[in-house]
């Protein structure tokens, strides 16, 4: 047995409260290396009721095997250990290490502890994460709807953008289009940020408390968000708060009066006088100012954007109350939260107490590109842009660096950093304003994507639409993956976007999609996943090889998506199908 | 190379700050696996100018080698990955796993991320724990200074106790000891509770804003405080928010009153009305009742100490705002917090910004049994008790069921754990109000215990004697732990007693074993723990076996204690020494 690979922690993604009563335990060995794990757990203080439970082999990735078992107790002050066994011997694994028996005499010295699951504590994420499908909106660029409040210089819908180009999409674009994202079927926006802010992308506010100009006012705002209520579409903004704009009022005050601003503490200034350049030299991205000259921390390294002290306690209460008001007056569902990694996590913790108090189901979705477990524990954000799974789908969809186990293997891993009720919320993408867009990461080859498409909205999460992917859009990285959207129908490659209205509706009407559990697994380079709930079992079926392929599903099946691919049980190459077990 | 057994997860206890400046990176491999580990790294926003470091291995337990690196960074927004060797091949391991090389062009994909050090989320702990050498006192039980106050039915002291005895220690004793307390050398006292409550114990609070009545007043533990400040001792008290005393007036209302009680969300009820058994029962330990009649959460098994809903506003408010009544009012140094692990982590979060805001010097030290890392990220405890150090110290120097090979190995593992500032703040005890006495876990043989002792004394974070010890007091589990202190000096083990006050002037006085790196190992089933500090270097040297064990330092040396067992650069059995390498 490969004792090193053993590996449990109390209070971790190894062991967390799912509800009040119930508690997720989790164990992982090396792959292949044992035959059955025993949970064996008693409430602390009743130590000789002790119980034996067998636990579930529930995900493998490349190296390692993961058990699990969901333990239902009225009483949750909890001591435990395990047997594992890997068929020629049995281990006992406590929090003393590998012994060959437990010490019960001393239990209190010797078993993992589970000590209580407060109700506060618990990671409450709001339902509607299951059934909700979202599409991300970069508003300067989706439809401009209000030829009035458009910025002074503007391009021409659809020539390619610059960094700096301006094309004129609004709320009211939005606004106006909220019929056709009916008609595509998703059920949830979530808008790049809206106040005020001199940019297109508008990740560098100026006022905190407006929205864009160019974008429309409040009232339009609210407009938006009752409308796309009444359509059953909900709405989450984009919170931009690790840094402002070189224009953000109280920073324009600390270039001026230096030391004597009351503001100074609102950023984190190395050195008085702030800001020994130009505006314009502030904002040029070709010739990056040397240290010396940038005596002020940034977002990047970009001196037009300085880093907020959301550590400052009167920063801090400005910020939460234009959230509070926002999320109080518009009725939104949620935020985004940009940068949020490099945020204190004090921050995080009131902003998630300010918000949830205000509207408990609101959706709070931070922006980690990496591990984010450490802000994904019931205190800070319910869940994130989920880009290691981007990650997992490039280099197997788009590069073809891993084959159809590795790919399975890689997201059990995903799966298994964080607690069950995180990952149904997670924001599941294929690509965003920050990336590439993934058609385009394929070469253009719309195979490739619609197996990316299709298995992303069978996967664990909520899936995520980057606008105009729908319809057959491309683009490089920024700006590239920021054109404008292109409304003549006639450009449009209609099979695509049919075939994105028909994953969605399947998504959205099968409960085994939103709620199942999820097992997956690969045979001869074909990747299956299998969605399970109350009965109903859907199985996606990936062939992303250049071989017709065989497929076994060991039962009667419809196919519910994909059947133009399924010839006699065998799957063309470079497609995939969705199917109902029966 | 065993690829299972490495591990690394970022902002943990493998990725801290431990300045605003500087990261701790670990990481883990099998033990004499591998041969070197290096770490690569670079500011995230400039990640061609990576760089690499050979990381130190600082610590190998039983299964397990760590390596660790402290970077120091102005930017603290980083990217890392490692390269592993055993000698044949090299290994890169990132966030994505093992591979041959690193992906530098998707480099934000691929690598660990710790995304920036924000002032407020540090772990910042009192310097002063460094130089504290602390003394454990259960009031009733250390010096009757005041007869006036003494409880109704006195035991005699010196009597054996049962779990229902009282005999008098009080406040006043404690004051009138202060000097013994300097003789020993001592400079940190903790105290079990003092507040108003019907136990020898104190652990049931009937009224968290008055100090018990035969214990003093708060005048009194004013004056206390001050006058052990004037002798450099620092004061901490006990803390008991998990729960209550039956006799406390708000659980005292809700029976009353039931559903009508403005105070029956204070505690966890589950049904009305509460309470089925008279008071006589309620205390009663000898009879447990049945769970259809203790319709409320305790504490324990005891319906004596209903269980407090700390998740509450208005209890929360309550309790805090007396924490801070008395945090303020009596300039205390901290606060020992009971069965701090069942209480729900917002309200420490609350507790500390309530105590550290008051007195940013103060000390918050949770009652933890276990692996504790959770509580200890700097939003919550500064350190816990040490029963895992407890439980390491109880299997080689009183059972003899571990080698000195596994003992070193053992501590290691605690030590990895943690991260390095609050591994120096730990609470390092042999024994406790909870445990058997250590002597008597040692069958009474005090050449185990003055090992023990030189032990503790040597090893990073703060020792802590428990009443009594000092002069070779002895007790079985609770009530037996807690007898009276005995102070007819006639009847002391006077040579022990000056043991204990060279160790505690030992340490002190030398920088070395308050702030020295940490060093253990074993040769010839010998332990060897060095300390280091700025060029001073202390060993000490344990020899727990039957035999005579040679000691080989390669150095020139002083034996600074345990002179008498050193003969020829030989130890006796069960002996040790501490030495000072020139």
């Amino acid at each position: 047995m490969n004792l090193q690979s053993i590996y449990h922690v109390p209070k971790s993604n190894y062991a967390y409260a799912y509800t009040e009563h119930d508690l997720d335990i989790r164990l992982r060995t090396a792959k292949n290396d044992c035959t059955s794990v025993n949970l064996v757990i008693a409430q602390k203080y009743h130590w000789q009721n002790k119980k034996t439970f067998p636990m579930e082999k529930v995900a493998s990735d490349r190296l390692f095997d993961y058990y699990q078992y969901r333990y239902h107790a009225d009483d949750t002050r909890l001591g435990y250990y395990f047997e594992i066994s890997d068929g020629k011997s049995t281990v006992v694994y406590s929090e003393s290490g590998f012994t060959k028996e437990f010490d019960d005499k001393n239990a209190y010295f010797h078993y993992f502890q589970y000590p209580y699951i407060n109700k506060t504590d618990l990671h409450r994420i709001p339902d509607w994460v299951h059934s909700t499908v979202f599409y991300q909106i970069f508003v300067d660029r989706f439809y401009n709807g209000d030829h009035s409040n458009d910025p002074k210089i503007l391009e021409p819908w659809g020539k390619p953008p610059t960094p700096q180009s301006f094309y004129g999409g609004d709320l009211q674009g939005i606004l106006e289009k909220l019929p056709y994202l009916q008609e595509l079927g998703i059920n949830g926006i979530y808008l790049t940020p809206i106040f005020q802010s001199p940019s297109n992308h508008k990740y560098d506010t100026t006022d905190y408390r407006k929205v864009d100009e160019s974008f429309g006012t409040k009232e339009l705002l609210c407009t938006l968000v009752k409308k796309a209520h009444q359509m059953g579409i909900r709405v989450v903004l984009d919170g931009v708060f690790n840094h402002c704009c070189w224009s953000f009022a109280p920073f324009q005050d600390v270039l001026k009066n230096g030391e004597k601003s009351p503001y100074k503490d609102w950023f984190h200034i190395d050195s008085f006088p702030v800001g020994r350049f130009t505006e314009e030299e502030a904002h040029d991205y070709t010739k990056p100012l040397d240290s010396s000259r940038l005596n002020y921390r940034v977002f990047g390294i970009s001196p037009s954007m300085p880093k907020l002290n959301t550590e400052n306690p009167e920063l801090k209460k400005y910020l939460l109350d234009t959230v509070a008001m926002w999320t109080k007056d518009t009725g939104i569902d949620g935020w985004r939260l940009d940068v949020s990694d490099e945020v204190n996590h004090g921050f995080w913790r009131d902003f998630r107490k300010t918000v949830k108090e205000i509207n408990p189901e609101a959706l709070i979705l931070g922006e980690n590109w990496h591990n984010a477990y450490p802000w994904l524990q019931g205190d800070q954000f319910d869940s994130v842009m989920n880009y290691p799974v981007t990650k997992c789908c490039i280099q197997f969809f788009a590069e073809h660096k891993v084959n159809a186990e590795q790919f399975a293997g890689d997201l059990y891993e995903c799966l298994m950093h964080n607690t069950e009720q995180v990952n149904y919320a997670m924001l599941n993408l294929l690509d965003s304003h920050d990336t590439m867009r993934f058609l385009t990461w394929c070469g253009g080859n719309k195979r490739l994507l619609r197996m990316a498409v299709m298995f992303l909205f069978s996967y664990v999460g909520m899936p995520c639409i980057y606008y105009g992917s729908e319809i057959g859009m491309e683009g490089g990285g920024d700006p590239d993956c920021r054109r404008t959207f292109d409304w003549n129908r006639e450009n449009w490659d209609l099979d695509l976007f049919h075939f994105y209205q028909k994953v969605i509706s399947l998504r959205r009407n099968e409960k085994a999609l939103q709620y199942g559990t999820i097992r997956m697994y690969a045979k001869d380079d074909v990747f299956y996943l299998v969605r399970s709930y109350k009965g109903s079992r859907l199985v996606t079926v990936i062939n992303n090889t250049g071989q017709r392929k065989a497929v076994s599903l060991h039962n009667d099946f419809e196919v519910l998506l994909g059947k133009e691919d399924m010839v006699k049980d065998t799957l063309m190459p470079y497609s995939g199908c969705i199917c109902r077990l029966f």
